[in-house]
């Protein structure tokens, strides 16, 4: 099973008072970690918003923030898609300092038509993309 | 068990290019529902954190998105304590619409000294609130 | 010259590691006043987004900071429309805490025809309700 | 004059509901590219914030919004240092995508004491840096 990879850096703007990351900011990094993912794919956003008018909202989130990150931490976020339905998709992620376990995510996103605001299957080609991701060993 | 209510407009600021509420700004308007519900207790995030040197950070984070809500919608937050730990709470929040969930979260917070980084039992004073809230019929 | 005036609390995912408000908080606060502005003036941005295909988007924003406000701190931000242009408003904020001013804001908005982009004169009865509000004595 | 140049991407997160950059967010880029001026520069926040127990707030912003950009744009922020003072920075920053001008900011850093929210001196090392910068033909 193929890893897509991407690295953040904590930024000020990131933290709370208390010093550490402010986990709604992680969620944020979180989506455009995905945003990356598809355009990484072949698939960007723009492309599936602007021209096929379709989204990918996400029907279910869940996180174990496990450590604190902190301002200037470098955090490696590393995402499989553990599950392809015909109009969903589960990615799993992973994010680590240093090989360390910040936190972790699963997240389920379907497409959807812009148009109706219903679920419907992928389009042929994201399919293939995503099943290729999938089948790719690392 | 008690109920925390909470009203949130969702504002122009909170919503993306598909027109929707972006999910992680529901994140963001959850943890000031939750800040409100201290406050409500008696024990404010201030108190907490400037004179107890003590934080309440989440530990766990799982959300179900079942509908998309839209600028100008006005959400209602109905916030549970579920479960009073030793050194944990877990909140069940439910967002609604006109009676109509829009969507729904669980969310562990831990108790942590904030001096050492390491989780600790609740205050006393804190403990009987929490129990005095989980008691109370609605 | 009338003033709108809107209370904010400045809660805990408004402030950062140092402890006070973070200002692009601020900005995202303020855009929220703008918009209760708007609604109290009859004419909601759901509507001028909506129904007139309308926008209001920013051209000049300029700000003072004068001192921090905290975690908790309760901010009052006052509200002039100081001058009225046939496609543009200027807006000049102040925000206080106790009476006391933290930072001000002047903020230019203009009117835009969302289908082309292009700025457009505003709506009669926009204009009117605009010319109301900066005629109504305090 | 040197010129301080980073690169953003405009992503989903970052834009509104009327399809362009909601301008909060600018604010919230803009002082990430500060923040990595300064880690350019060799004085990292991270280092001024936690060895130093000094800040650098903002006193002052200006901005123009001159077009909108889009999510999926490539933004080009440069950075000039335009008066260093004994206390204080003035930034210029211009955004352009493809050479064309977005947005532009003007900026006023104060360099202050945490430990007791006064304004101080630069600190020498910072200063030498800063001038350095300054001096530096682009």
């Amino acid at each position: 099973m193929a890893v897509f990879h991407a690295k953040r850096l904590i930024r000020f703007g990131h933290c709370d008072p208390a010093g550490i990351a402010y986990f709604p900011a992680y969620i944020d990094i979180l989506v455009g970690v995905v945003e990356d993912f598809w355009t990484m794919l072949g698939h960007p956003w723009t492309d599936q918003l602007g021209r096929r008018h379709m989204g990918t909202p996400t029907a279910h989130l869940s996180c174990d923030f496990v450590r604190p990150s902190r301002h200037g931490d470098q955090l490696l976020f590393s995402l499989k898609a553990e599950r392809l339905g015909s109009k969903s998709l589960t990615l799993v992620v992973d994010v680590t300092r240093a090989g360390e376990l910040i936190w972790s995510a699963k997240q389920v996103l379907v497409a959807m038509d812009m148009k109706t605001g219903l679920s419907q299957p992928w389009p042929d080609d994201i399919r293939v993309a995503l099943q290729g991701f999938i089948d790719t060993a690392e």
